[in-house]
């Protein structure tokens, strides 16, 4: 009988950050598709747009009057998925049927001014600038003492369920932990418990040794496909430095994250010449007030497509029953990813 | 301050069966939506499409010939993610890079011969011989020493990443318990060992009580939004008696089960007057030779649609790495789906 090979057979990975596992299926990526496809989004969008919500200068559904920014700018989203003014309370009926009151603080970054840019095509310093706002926010946020976890994503892209093309990102921030980032505080405890070190220091040193699966490095944050990697192309952005949050990050680390978030946005855009859509996003130390020595900051890419443009990974019947499954291994992502020029592709055709 | 009110303020519902919690803003429905609207599919097709490989007698991908099957018709998936010659083996390095060989069997189930009907447009009696192989299958499938678990599910409309718009559904059966039920097992388990009953048994008799979640009944089954549900018109459909797996199911109880999947499948049809995808499947005792007394058989669907035929919902960046999260009310979904007319939308225009 031939040797277990994870580049041919199907097999089961281990994610140590959730504690869960994920499908790996290597031989299904030659099936035919027949399927949805995808429209690609229309790529020029003027500078500025007046019909844009979020524009400089405009005036939002809810009457408000956007600044004549010219950098960055947040606000409360004006529909807001979490509350303040939620009066405390709960529900149980026989233990099954359970609810809790939850408050929290809903927020839209923009990212810039100019409507028809993106955070590849954005200079080094304005990415910068975003990366100075999540500090910010994560502080400002994280001091409420009814805030105990603070959320920074971005959804980019109408496949991502982005409602407008702007350059924004979001954060939500709330009274409990949510899911992901408490199964990651349980395992990374775990970890740090048995170990004495950070699970996502020690996953670094293996991934640095081993090449296969890093994508980019610099001189403080590395960009990989995990080894659990559940999307087409997803990856992780670390820094190589044990801090539990951003604001633990200092100058040079921060310039750092800038120009890897830079870098991997280009590579995702020149993958198949696109303004390649993903949902992104921070985890680190809830704010509940305590140390959560064990927690290792890094930023999660979870973008669609698989095969091209128009054709995504679809994550229904058996992933939504069962399990997370993929087709093309994360080995085989990364060397992609590792491949493509670092110039983005609107800037090389010019 | 205002009392906590679950129609309006922005709170968290617990999932017994899984254990998780899922976010619930009722207040954010009235959000304006400017992002991606859905291509409606084709409403006709011929009962016969000569370049289908599910139709009767034609051939597929790999060669082989349909039979000319008059009911249902079940073969092994031609681009199975699961394969049943895989050598065992397992990685681990530094217990952080993991990987384990998986096998499992992958089948293809044709509803019906017709290319051009859905489960809710097929006749009872059609709808009753989808359940028998149900049973067949997981007899077939559970009863080898190297199959754990038999997921049963199906995958409607290319939004679903179906590839086909023959009816057809899928098996996906394994040596490992998959995530999903991994959970519902130890939840069930859990609940068995403290109140020596099953958990969605005594949940059925709460939910019967209530009635605002409850959309159909009949002898035998009955259909409802649980109270934790995430996706906006998701429901689940149970038997009123406790049994483990479909196998136990009486010949009336199968009846039962097929009345109330049609009426089911046509109340969705009818929301929007469409033919209405959603991922659908069965989750039941795992077949690893454990009794499992405390699994009580139960159906999930799963539609992504939330506003109208185009605008569905989107699990992205706070979903995606923070926690599920809906909008509308499971209350408010149970009434719409309640108040819908019981015969098909083309039906009913004859
Ligand atoms: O097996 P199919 O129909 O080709 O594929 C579909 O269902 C599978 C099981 O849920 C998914 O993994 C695929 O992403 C989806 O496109
Ligand atoms: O807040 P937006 O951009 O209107 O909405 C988008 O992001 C939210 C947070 O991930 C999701 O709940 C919505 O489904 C999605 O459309």
């Amino acid at each position: 009988m031939a040797v277990f090979d994870t580049t041919e057979h199907s097999h089961r990975r281990f994610n140590p950050l959730t504690g869960e596992w994920i499908l790996v299926s290597p031989h299904r990526s030659k099936r035919p598709w027949q399927g949805q496809q995808e429209e690609p989004e229309a790529e020029t969008r003027p500078a500025y747009d007046p019909t844009c919500y979020l524009c400089p200068g405009n005036t939002r559904a809810n009457g408000a009057v956007n600044p004549p920014y010219d950098s960055t700018f947040v606000f409360d989203n004006d529909f807001a998925a979490l509350q303040t003014d939620v009066p405390p309370g709960d529900v149980n009926v026989g233990g099954l049927l359970r609810a809790e009151a939850e408050s929290g603080i809903a927020r839209v970054i923009c990212f810039s001014p100019r409507h028809d840019l993106t955070l590849p095509e954005m200079e080094p310093a304005a990415i910068r600038r975003v990366v100075d706002v999540w500090v910010e926010q994560y502080q400002e946020l994280g001091a409420r003492p009814d805030i105990n976890y603070v959320q920074i994503f971005e959804n980019k892209g109408f496949m991502m369920g982005c409602s407008n093309p702007h350059p924004h990102g979001q954060i939500w921030a709330q009274r409990t932990v949510p899911a992901d980032p408490a199964k990651e505080t349980v395992q990374q405890a775990a970890y740090w418990q048995e170990h004495k070190r950070s699970l996502l220091a020690a996953y670094l040193e293996l991934e640095l040794r081993e090449q296969t699966r890093v994508v980019y490095q610099n001189e403080h944050f590395v960009t990989l496909v995990p080894y659990w990697a559940v999307w087409p192309f997803e990856t992780m952005l670390l820094p190589r430095r044990h801090v539990t949050s951003i604001e633990q990050l200092t100058a040079e680390e921060k310039d750092s994250f800038a120009t890897a978030l830079r870098d991997l946005t280009i590579r995702y855009d020149n993958l198949f010449q696109i303004s390649f859509p993903y949902s992104a996003g921070i985890h680190q130390r809830p704010t509940d007030g305590q140390a959560h020595a064990s927690w290792h900051l890094h930023m999660h890419f979870y973008p669609p497509l698989l095969r091209s443009a128009t054709v995504r990974k679809f994550m229904v019947g058996y992933e939504m029953l069962a399990n997370p499954q993929r087709d093309i291994t994360p080995e085989w992502a990364a060397d992609r990813l590792r491949s493509l020029p670092t110039v983005h592709y609107k800037q090389a055709a010019k």
